[in-house]
């Protein structure tokens, strides 16, 4: 049993789909949402600036006092976890593309994944898609300029429309029955996609699966807060807090300037 | 990254049908597994004798290194984890009857459970029947004799046809279409109960969930083994080894007589 709270981070406001799914499976457990939206998108970066950013996210949160650590991000997963593992000794839990499923899946037997350079290109992608794509084709497509439209609020553009006009085409034309959103930004895309794709075509996102990791490694520990209090919901940015506010429901504490 | 090994305890060899699903999930992991065979079985003891069978059985494996201890009987965790999670600082791993999964899917309305009177009796097994028994009828069973059987070998018997006949059949009155099963004993009664049941009825148990738990555990914890060694696995008793070792194909390493 533990009261302190649940870190979350993102390189700026996509994980809070993440956090949403947290909320909803464990509505008792204090959380602190770390945004570090002045260094968004993490895409685009190399991975030791990704791991610097990693720690200092890691470090803030830790002193915060919080017991588990849900990296909300799929490029600061693929690139850094595995470093903050080495090095801290509190759990985290990182966020995958929701491979596996699709491929298991796809009566089509191709799926499309979308999701950012930094994940697409990293060693820990392809581990997971090699063990999975025999049979099956992955048209896998770079979110170039996605991440950046979500952080300024402009999710139902006219700019992101041609965006995805433009990357759902070839994943359309291999006739895909699965489309994996492989960075935690892009649910917030799930209402134009779902306007957009074949009826047949279902999207996966990993928020539940990663809530559900959460509570079974909380669970675990016996770090669950079954005291029945309200949760302290609290958000931390480096950036505009505009957007993030108009995205979550909760009054916006504290501030974080550091980087 | 830990090379040391997950530990396994149960009163008896039930846990084995665990030991079996974490070692096919996990095959680098060094494993001990510890059986309790003198006082098994638990499901009749009261809950301080549990909890301090328990707590030896934890120290022991502690004492042994092991980085995470899985309760691999259903009994041990209904009535002791709570205790055991909040006395000792590594990761317990539980195992509780797959209630939720029969109850979603069920179509006829009505899951069978076998499980022990301590399981059946338990508040964490009614706090879980609670909630989803709306709309559901749950016909439970205690299995009273089957440990008995299965511990000295006894499995495909006929005394172990006569219980399994008196106890399915008020479930098969009630044309259940789900039977879940409730004691990691129970398992290795797969073959016999796929003869005796109709064939849209479907057998669950826990032993995958479990692993994959451990698994998510280890990875948020960065405790896999990823040395590619190959794994030692122990398994120590403190009663008859001979039925052990016919269930699994490994050498038996050490003994255990503290009891």
């Amino acid at each position: 049993m533990s009261n302190n709270p649940i870190g979350i981070f993102d390189s700026g406001i996509g994980g809070t789909s993440i956090f949403k799914e947290i909320h909803a499976l464990l509505p008792n457990e204090n959380c602190i949402y770390l945004a570090d939206s002045k260094n968004a998108p993490y895409g685009n970066l190399s991975e030791e600036e990704i791991v610097l950013l990693s720690v200092k996210n890691t470090e803030f949160l830790i002193n915060k006092g919080c017991k588990i650590i849900v990296v909300a991000c799929n490029t600061a997963t693929t690139n850094a976890i595995d470093y903050l593992r080495q090095n801290y000794d509190i759990p985290f839990i990182g966020i995958e593309p929701a491979i596996k499923p699709a491929a298991l899946n796809t009566q089509t037997k191709a799926i499309g994944i979308l999701a950012t350079k930094g994940t697409l290109s990293s060693q820990l992608f392809h581990k997971t898609t090699d063990l999975y794509s025999k049979d099956i084709k992955i048209i896998e497509q770079v979110g170039e300029g996605i991440v950046p439209l979500i952080e300024t609020g402009q999710i139902d553009s006219k700019e992101m429309q041609s965006y995805l006009d433009i990357y759902l085409e070839p994943m359309l034309k291999q006739n895909i029955d699965y489309l994996v959103l492989g960075c935690t930004h892009y649910p917030y895309l799930i209402p134009m996609l779902t306007k957009m794709l074949p009826k047949h075509v279902k999207i996966i996102d990993s928020g539940r699966a990663v809530a559900k990791q959460t509570q079974t490694v909380l669970i675990a520990l016996g770090l669950l807060n079954d005291s029945g209090n309200q949760p302290i919901i609290q958000l931390f940015s480096n950036g505009d807090i505009t957007v993030l506010n108009s995205i979550l429901d909760y009054n916006f504490e504290g501030s974080y300037l550091d980087f």
